[in-house]
Parts: C-alpha cells; structure tokens; sequence
C-alpha cells in the first residue's frame, strides 16, 4: 500500500481535482478533512459524498465553530488585534484550528503527508504550512497549486471532467470568498481596482446601509475578564452570541470594511470585509478597556496587539510569541469585566454607554471644582518635575544662545 | 512700575476674574492675549473693549487659524496620532500654537510672568506651562485657579461683580466646551456619568445622524506629500478645506465620539467630541497609506502614531521628541499623494476609492491566476525559510517529548 | 492614645532624626521598620536598641534577602530589565519589596501612617510611595525631608544631639552609598562631575582590575526556565549564588559600570554600580537566551525589557502593567535551561560557551557546504517575496523617473 | 553579442570559478567588481590580473572605504544599532555600499544581470538581491551557489583547474572569515560549536587579553552631531579614525564578541566577531547620548535602535523605512556633541569622563542638599499624581474585597 494524505478539504472545484490528482501524482491514498467553522448553510452539505466520488478514501468533517470562536476569535478581540487599520482577521483566524485537526486526524490515521488547496499567492498557503511546521514538522507537506500545471479555473473543470467526478456547474462568481461564522471575506476579480466601490451585490452577512432600518437600535454587550459572555443581559455561549450580534449588527448595515492591505508575501491586495458581530464586539472591547485599564496598560495592549494582528494575519499562531502574548493579555483582562452599549444606525455604530465595577473613572476625580480627593496645588509640583528637563534644556539653550551673542559682539 | 503679565485670555468669567485678581494679588499689569483658532462666529466680538473693562492694560488678538491647521493640525495627521484610540486632540493640539504666541507677545511687551485661566485638574494646565517651559525657561508662571481661593463659579461671580466688572448674564452651560476650527469637545457636568448616552442637544458641529439627508454624498479629497490639498478636485488652502469638510462631515452627521479617557494629571475622565471634518480626514490620509507605504513603513507609523498621540495630549510638543518623530514623519510622506473617496451617510463613513501614482498596489500580482510577474513556486522557497525556526523548535519539542516518552516507559 | 506611624528605618543619622521629629510633629508613636536585604555585615547590628533609645515604640528587623533575589531580583533579570543602557536596577528593587513588608506591619499593628527617610529629589520617594498607594491606599503619607525646615546633615546633628539621641561621630562619606545582596550605588558629593573618573576607594565589591588576579577564571552558570540555579554545577539557592557570583567577580574586579541616568522626578543624575555576580547574570541569561529563544521572541523580549526597566526604575512595581509583562516573561522563559561559561579577567567579561538541551541552534542547518535539511534553492524563492514589495516600488521610481526624463525633454 | 553581467569579485575560490561558469552557463561576458572596504592588507593586490586570467572582461576596483564609514557606519553608530545584543553589524553595513556601486557599474557598462558569490544558506544573499532589487529592479539577478552543481570547496578547486584558471595553493583556514575597516568575523568548521570557545589564534584585529599591556590606556573621542571626529583632540577623517581606534582597542585586546545570532533565512548561527574600534565608538556614543538627550528621546531611540538593527541585518538598507529612521536619527543628534573618555585594560573597557556643552546634567539639580532651582516640596505633587491611578485602582480593589468580605459574614 502507498502513502497517505490527509487533504484540507472544501468541496469546491479546486480540493475536487486535487483528490485525483494526489492519487495520480502521488500514488497516495487521500482522506479528506473538512472544518465547519460557520461557512453557511449547505456548504458542507453532501461533503461526505463528494469527497468519495472525487476518489477519497474518506471524508472527516469536524464541527470546529465552538473552538474557533472560544479559542481562536475571543483570544484576538481580548488582544485588541486588528491588522492593516481595519482588517478584522477572520480568515486568519480560521486556518490555525483547521489546520491543527487536520494535523491531529493525519496522526490518528497515520498518514505521511499534508496537503492543501491553497494557491502560491496568497496568505493561506503560509497560515497551513506554518501550523503544519510546528504541529508536525516530519509530515511532508503537499501544495498542489505550487507544484501543478493548471493554470486557472478551465483547466480544472477540464481535469474533472475527464476523471468523470461530478461537479456542480455553478456559475463561477467572478470574486472569491471566504466564509466561516466570524466574517465574510471577497476578493479579486471584480474588486481587485481599488479605485472602485464595491457592488452592492456581493455582501451577503449586511444589509446595505440605504435599506437599513429608520429606527437605531441599541445593542448591550455583557464582557467578563475580556470576553463577551451576553447580549441584552442574556447569557450566551460564544457562537450563539456570535451568530446574535451578526443578526442585529447585519440588519442595519453595521461592519464592512474595505481594505488594501498587505500579503505577507509581499504585494499588496484589496480585501472587502463583512464582520457585522465582530465590529461590535471590537469596538465594545475597547470601550470597557477605556474604563478600567489604567493608561500605561493600555499602552502596552495598544503595542502588543500591532504586534499580535501581523503574528495572526501571518500564520504565526502556534509560536512560542503568541503564548507569550497571550499570557501579557490575560494578565491585563482580569478587571475587563462590565458591559458596554452600542447604537447602530444604517452602517453607523456610536457607543451608547459603559459600567464595570471596576471603573477607574470616578466622577469625584474628574469634575471641575470643589473636591476633597484631589488637591489641585498638586498639580503644580507635578508640572513643574515633569517639565523639569524640558526647562534644563531650553535654559541650556537660552544660555548658550545668549554666549554666542555675546561671542558675536 | 510694577511687573507686566501677560495673560492667556478668552474673556470668560474665569479670566475676567483673573485680570483684577492678578492686579490685586501680584500688582501688576496685565496683557491680555487671545488667539483666533476658529473658535466661531461671536467669541471674539468685543473682547479687547472687555478687556479693557476688566483693568487690563491691552488686550492683542492673533488670528492663528492658518498656522494652527498647517503646523499643528495637519503634522499631527501626517503622524496618524489618536489619543484614546478615538480622540483627535483636537484641543490639545491648539495649546502649544497659543502659548507660543503668547511668549512671543510676552517677549515683545517685555513681561516678568505668563498667567492662564486653566484649572487644576485638567491637561492643559499642562500644555501650557510645558511650552512656557520650554519657550521661556526664565519667566514666571502664575496659574489662579491652584492659587486663588475661589471654589467655582458662584465664587467668581461674587468677586467679578464686587469689582464692577461687567458679565454677561447668560445661563450656565452644565458643562464644558472647547471649540476650535478642527473640533469641539464637550465635558463635565452633565455628561460625567460614562454610562449615559450624551444627550442630543449638546452637539453644535454635527447634525443628529437621524436628522442627517437621505441620500449619501460621496466626497473625494486629494493629498499632497500627507497633506491634505484639495477636496473634489478643487484646491484649498488649509483653513478653507478643514470648513469645507466640517459643513459636508456634519451635515451628514459624521466624526462624533464619545470617550472615556486618561489626563496626564491621572484620572480618567469622559469627553464627547465632535471632529467632522478631521475625521474624514483621518479616514483617508489612513487609506491612501495603505496603497503606497510598504508593510514595514505602516507598522512603523502606526507605532510612532501611539507615541505621538501621547506626545499631543501631554503637552510635550516643543520637545526634541517631537522634532524627531516629525523627521521621521515627513520622510515617509513623500509619496503619499493621492486621492480618497469617501462616502457619508446618516452618521457612518465609507471608503469608496482611493488612487496614487505611487500606489504599491498592481494588480498584476495580486491576481490570483496566471501571470508573468510572479512566480507561485516562489512561495515554496519562502515559506520554508520563514517557517524554518518553527520547524527547529517543533522538531525539537518532539525529539524531546520521545525521549521523555521512552523515560517513562 | 496619639497615632501610630510605621517607619522605614535604617539607623542612620536621617531616619534617626525622624522617629523623635514625628513625635513631636505628629504626636505619634513610632514603630521602626528595617528590612535585610543585605546590606552587609554591621548593619542592622543593634538596631533595635538604637530605634529605643530615638524613642520608638519598637523596631522590627526583618530578613528579606531570599524574597528579594527570588521575587524582585530574579524577576528583572529574567525581563532584561536594564536602564539607562547600563543600570542594573540594584536599588529599584529593592524598594518595593520593603514598602511592601513596612505596610503589612502597619496593618498588623494598626498604624494609620507610613514614613521614609527619603529626601525630595531622588526616586526612592516615588518608588516607597507608589507601592504605599498600591498596597495602602488609605494610610497616610509622611516624608520629613519634604517637610520639615532641616537643610543638611548639619542641622540633623544639632537636632538629634539636643534630642540627647546617641549618633556615633562616624565621620561622613563624601559621598552617598547603597548597597543590598544585589548591588552597591555610590552617588552624589564627589562623584557629581560625570567628567571624573571615580575614584578607586570608593568601591566596595569590586577589587581594582589592575589589581586583580592574573590568571583569568571561568564561571558555569545553570539555569532552569530563565532562573540561576547553580555555579559551577553545585546547585544554589538565590541568595547563595548571588553571593558567590558576587564574591568570584568581585575579586576579578568585574561588575562596574559609571552610570549618568535620568531621574524619575526629571533631572540627570550620575552613579557609580557595582553589581559583581548580577552583571555575570545578565551576561549568562542573554546568551542563553539567544540559543534557545527563536528571533521574534528574542525581538519582543528585547522590547519589553525597555519598559520593565523604565517600571521597575520608577518605583511601578505593584501594578498592573508589571504583572502583564511578568506574564508573558515567564511564558517566554519555558526553554531558557542549559548553562553558560563566562570567562572572568582583570575586570573583563567574555562568553565562553553556552549549551541547552533546547537549542535551536543546529550546526546541521548553519553550516556553509552540503546537507540534507536545507535546500539552499529555497532562498531564491525567499527572497523574491521578502524583497517583492522592495522590488515594486523601485520599479514604480523608475517609471516614474522614466516619465519625468521624457517630459523633460 | 551575448549579455553583459557584472559580478561582485573578491578573486577567492569561489568567484574565481563564478567568471568561467558564467561565460560557460549563460554565454555572458563578465565584468567583475571589487570595492576597498578595507579588507586589509594584500587583498586587493593583482586583483585586476587574477580576473582577467579566469576570463573575465575587465575588473574595476574601487576604493569605497571613506563612503562604507561615512555614510553607512556612522548612520547605523548614530541609530545606536546592535543586533542579537552584540553584534556591531560590520559585515551587514558593508553590503548596501558595494551592492550600489556594483549596480551603478552595471548601468555604465549597460549590464543586463548582476552575480554575486554569496551562499544559500547566509543573510549576504539577501543583502545583495534585496539592494539590487531597490536600486535595479530591472536587471536580472543570478546567484550561481543557488544554481549550479558544486558542492563544495573541492568541486570548485577541481572546476578552476580543468579550467587551467591559477589559484594559488593556499591551505583552506577551517572557518570563514569577512574583514573591512570595522570588524573582522569569523564563523563555520571549528567554530560551530556554541559551547566551545573559539580558538585564541582566530583573532587577527585583537591580541589576547592576558598578553595586553600591563597599563591601562584612556582615549578621548570628539563628537560633532553624533559623528565621531576626533581622537585625544586630533581631528581625524572617517577611516583614519576608525583605524586609529582600531590600533589602540586592539592592542588592549578590546572588541571581541562571540554570538549565537539567528540569520534572516531562519537558522541561529554563531559568529565570533572583532570591532575593536567600533566598540569604543558605540560605548562612547551611547555615554554622550545619556548626558546630552532627555529620557524620553533616549527611550525613542533605544526602540528605534532594535529596529535599525534587524533593518541592517537584514539588508533592507535601501528603502524607505531607512530613510525615515534616519531622518529621526539626525534630528536627535544636533546635541551630541562633546567628548567621551574610555579607558582600556586587557580587553575590557571603562567609562573615564564624559562632557559635552549640552549637557542635561547639571549639579546644582542633582544634589541632596540645600537648592534654590529645586523646591523638594513640588514632589509630593508629582508623586500623587503621577500615582493617582494607581491609588484609584487599589482603592477600588480594597473596596470590592470589603464588599466581599461584608458578603462573606
């Protein structure tokens, strides 16, 4: 018997071919891996079938959405991770867990080798290989895309038909997406000129801010130590309170992005983002951080989480790096506990209020006039030693100055 | 003769009070000096008479509106700087253009001592004295309110009247407000409590997002070198395009925030700010990096940003500091000038196109596809190296999970 | 019955002054707190009798060596933790850990006071404040030195003599010192000129390198997860190792460093270290790190430790901030075991191997020639992507420059 | 005619059989270059003859040395950048220079590719392409180590033979070795080993610490802007500088450095480096720096010196990310300026006095003691702000554990 492959595995046209062509090329034995990690409703439909009849020597799929949001998602919000300004990092979030079981069933069957669908220009192909690298660095690693001659989307419909494998005659969509229960992600094709608005056609998650509701609606987001735990007061397990947010934040237009950014291959592309949720969520976040973090931990989150969105975007996840900030971050989220409420209002989101009993806003600080915590004289000593060195160096200045003058008489 | 102050002036009650206190208090002369920064129609009307009125021996008005967008606004911009994550300083950045000139004035009258009227808990206590401390090291500094003894207004009041003073009779606002041409903050009194919606009545550049038009509108503005120049198409200079896209931002409801925030002096406090004009700018300097600046430059920027936010809201803008993050500012602005499109709706903001001559951005590589430029087996060589210390440590992990395994058998 | 204040307390001319002026001053009861963190053979010798005969209610000694080097020490070095490029940190951290003891004994005994013998211009003031604000925020504050109308060494003679309190005619130091297990600062008096070399009688740990052995000594240093466990393969706890690496490079005349640092409260000031055992501690920890550690780690590392040395120099240990950072040193600190040889000689430092059963160094990949792991064609691939974006915008120049010549023409 | 290539020469083994390989494997004629970075003695000599005598079609050699120090040594001084802790980054900073003038030969001689000698496995690859790619994005680049069939030192000598090319019959030194005018590196075969000291008889820059002289030496270096300009007060050239600092470090046995680095291309890797000259260089610039810069533009500097470092590292020099450190760099410099004295003993190294006209540093702050520029009281001030959140937060904890507490009863 030859060699075994384990195949991340979606059931579009491109996993379709790669299955023969593992056999062919490979002489190997295929077993498919797909992940549900909230692509839609009927995307993995079927898959079992498809797989086999593609040539597969079986098909897994695993239900990774609870794990995705909990262990993946949650851990970056808690970050404050957000890559190129605005890119909420929901494909690159996906690819650690998927890639992580797909490494664990190629243990569990014994196979030899990884692969993938991913092609050789994009960001995916590193997040697999990188997961692959750390979780099982003697399994060889097979890219299709890299290493066959198809060029293009014809001459893979051409390839399956020829190995007789059915497949649907879809429409082909002249962009590419990437869905799970996070975000939606299109690209390419018709979005690549980034001169133009997106069409109004392709988003699927939000609702175009134009037809949104006329009436805002007010959302409250329950955080205990930095992760979300409720909606509207109402408890919630993370993909239920995921897939509510969507709900309401979609409804009224809430969380398009539209974004060039940086491949880590080294050009750069044009990205159109529906994260509806996640925007929510992000921007509560931050909002009860405000309240309870003093500045300088703040700070230090601010830094750590650039730091945190390129190591995520990159496929860097199973790094000795992440751990580390992932403990910095736990460490600071052990008071981010409160609620936040947010107003959305035809794509447009405000912040509508924040409580945490650990608020180190106290009004008896802050209010302009009579108080008895805070004694206003302090503040001209901690002027003055905090200015200290400023005025060191502008007397030093001045003087220095006026010697040259003098020199100059 | 006695000694000569001269006095940062707004005509207020807090620095009408001042005027005859620092007469009576110090003996001495006062010079009033008030700075136009946009600050709207009617702030200014009569306060030279005012002045007088209160016992000052002059009063200069400088209309530095110009200067404050161009050397103090739109280098803060170029830097990408935002306080708070959502705060665009837009009053700090107004003190250090203020007390600059308040020097100079104070140099050219001669005078022993600077005086304001700001409070002792707040930042720009701060921002002032730190310019004085650096601009003029060797004069007096005199802040009324951690000297004085009045408590509040009623304090004020009583001892303005009990000089024959003349002021207005207007009713209180419960709370405070800081307006300029690049923003208008709001805080205290009724808006201290974070957990409450800031009410509608209090926003004077920004129109209700409900109230805003039904249909969008779609503004384009064009860069030069990180500077803003133009705005659809037509060239303007800075003060005339701040106005234009304040109008066009807060008809539409656009560049609110509400944050809760960190003074220097310590405690947090909650400000709602009104930033029309600046936000779309933000928005779109932000955009329009993103399709020229390389990786590295933009997450150089972007930590230099957090530090020159800090630097602004701190006071510390006449600091070798500042002058260095400038330099290194300036030189990665070279190429961004372009054009952003922005679309405004009902509060919220989307980007609807951006275009450089220096855009990094072709899509002859970012196409996934056939193509000439870029070879995908490229990647195979690149993902290996950069996943190479990965592989080293995992391969170790796992030589050394086998040993101990073996151990333990 | 008056208040009780707690004391920190040295027996020294200074804190010997104080217990008698707070009685009076305050009307308090005085209990005296000295901690040993070693400050060397003879000084906390009849202390007890001497805090008495002052007139405090009693003194408490309390031997913090082994948490200081465990809890304080190890902590800073396993961050990199270095200020002003060259301050190991030896008097910083020792403050909280006695700030922290002097509070439980107020609480123990009931005090509503705390005090120190600081004076107004170092930082020791902020560092003993700082954790009583974090770890007592409610107790009092006294700090003589900023309040009473002593100006000098002189002035506390007179007093304390007319108090009839016994102070031994030691005659004075030109100069201050410090000194724990850790370390010994010297500062101020003839030391003030950063122009002068120090002189050779001022040091007490580090023989003269031109007097030191001349055959050089090689030093083993283990250690398990980022902490030093051993010398020369004899297995230590802390404060023993310290001593000994103290003691090894103390007589090879290694551990000085001349230091002008700035202060907390905004002026320069100048120190002579010396930190014997704890320089041969950081040189040992950074080179193993740098065997064990892969880059981008080694990089965050290297980026934290600006800011733990910033915190731990500016008395914010007993924070938030610390903590965060704490955790993700730790996490970095799983693989930091193996040993490192360093090479002592005539007040010079040199590595002399380093090993660990985690490294990543591996000769296999290193080696310039063949080899089956590395596939030198691999970096063709990497190159072109590390370089693309590079690539790119020189091309874009070089149309450009190409469009600008045809125009000129 | 064929193409026209322009290869970087040194006249080793290596590109001796690159001449031969590329008129037989691309039928180009080949142009060789060879920069003076100082090398040394004897390196240079018959250069142009050896070339000719391996076929090529002419040999330029040009003397860059006073250009490599000038403008990218005392860049990289003035950013203060040390990679993997130690290293002074002499062989990183050479490559940019020779790589410029490598690619503006080939635009003379209208060149269609560049070669370089440069291994798989190294980071000089990188430096090259990644300079080339900047500076001639259009040209082909080819790197025969990547290409041909060699594998190693004997198929080159056996290849140059057949080819009847003379090399001379030099015994092969067991480790490789690049000399300029700042270091001497030595790293590969008997080095290899981390935890082996490397051999005292590799050290050609440096003697042996025990056989320095028995007397220590000081030395006195000038700085202008951050520019190293003067040595015991006689003005010195760039390159007469360094090498005079070369002499007097080397003799005392200064500037050795063992490193276990991590190379871009994913493998740690072990260097032994010699910088006698820099050493001083970077120890006396870091002190002028602590005397002259506040705290704050130090802090900058110290995180944008990691950055400049791995930049360098990395070959990166040529981009815009260099440009804009830079440009920070030389605004921060304008104060530098002052001297540093070092004192040299048996290989270690001591600050002697350090003195500049813009010193922050004056006595009358620093002192414990009597003052009238510094009011002891301003630091009660300046500590509760400055620990007023701190305070907050505590205040909050111990009222939530009383609460707690309450509950418990």
């Amino acid at each position: 018997m030859g060699r075994l492959v384990v195949l991340a595995y979606s059931g579009g046209l491109d996993t379709s071919a790669i299955v023969p062509w593992l056999r062919e090329r490979y002489g190997a034995r295929v077993v498919c891996f797909a992940a549900d990690v909230g692509q839609g409703a009927g995307e993995l439909d079927g898959l079992v079938e498809k797989a086999e009849r593609s040539g597969a020597a079986g098909c897994v799929i695993e239900d990774l959405r609870e794990e995705f949001v909990r262990d993946f998602v949650f851990p970056t919000l808690r970050a404050g991770a957000v890559y190129a300004r605005t890119y909420l990092l929901g494909t690159a979030m996906a690819r650690p867990v998927m890639a992580a079981h797909q490494v664990a069933l190629a243990e569990r069957v014994g196979a030899q080798a990884l692969a993938h669908g991913c092609t050789g220009k994009g960001n995916d192909q590193v997040r697999f290989e990188l997961a692959y690298a750390a979780l099982a660095p003697d399994l060889q690693v097979i890219a299709p895309w890299r290493e066959w001659q198809f060029k293009g989307r014809e001459d893979l419909i051409a390839y399956v038909k020829a190995k007789r494998i059915p497949v649907q005659a879809t429409v082909e969509k002249p962009y590419s997406t990437d869905r799970n229960v996070w975000h939606c992600s299109h690209e390419g094709g018709i979005l690549e000129d980034p001169a133009q608005e997106a069409p109004e056609h392709i988003f699927v998650m939000t609702s175009n801010p134009l037809e949104a509701p006329d009436r805002p609606v007010t959302v409250e987001i329950g955080f205990e130590e930095g992760t979300p735990v409720s909606v509207d007061h109402v408890p919630l397990r993370p993909v239920e309170l995921l897939e509510t947010l969507n709900e309401t934040a979609g409804r009224h237009g809430v969380g398009r992005a539209d974004v060039v950014e940086d491949r880590l291959v080294g050009m750069k592309s044009r990205g159109v983002y529906e994260t509806p949720g996640g925007t929510l969520l992000h921007a509560a976040h931050r909002e009860l951080e405000q309240l309870v973090l003093d500045r300088r931990t703040l700070r230090l989150k601010d830094e750590l989480a650039l730091r945190y969105a390129d190591l995520v975007y990159d496929g860097r996840w199973w790094t000795p790096e992440r751990e580390a900030l992932d403990a910095a971050v736990a460490s600071t989220q052990k008071r981010v506990t409160g609620a936040v409420r947010l107003k959305l209002y035809k794509g447009g989101l405000a912040v509508a209020g924040r409580e945490s009993p650990f608020a180190l806003y106290q009004s008896s600080y802050a209010t302009f006039g009579k108080d008895n915590v805070y004694n206003q004289k302090d503040a001209e000593g901690f002027i003055r030693l905090y200015g200290l060195s400023i005025k060191i160096g502008a007397g030093l200045a001045t003087e220095r100055a006026g010697a040259v003058g003098a020199a100059a008489d």
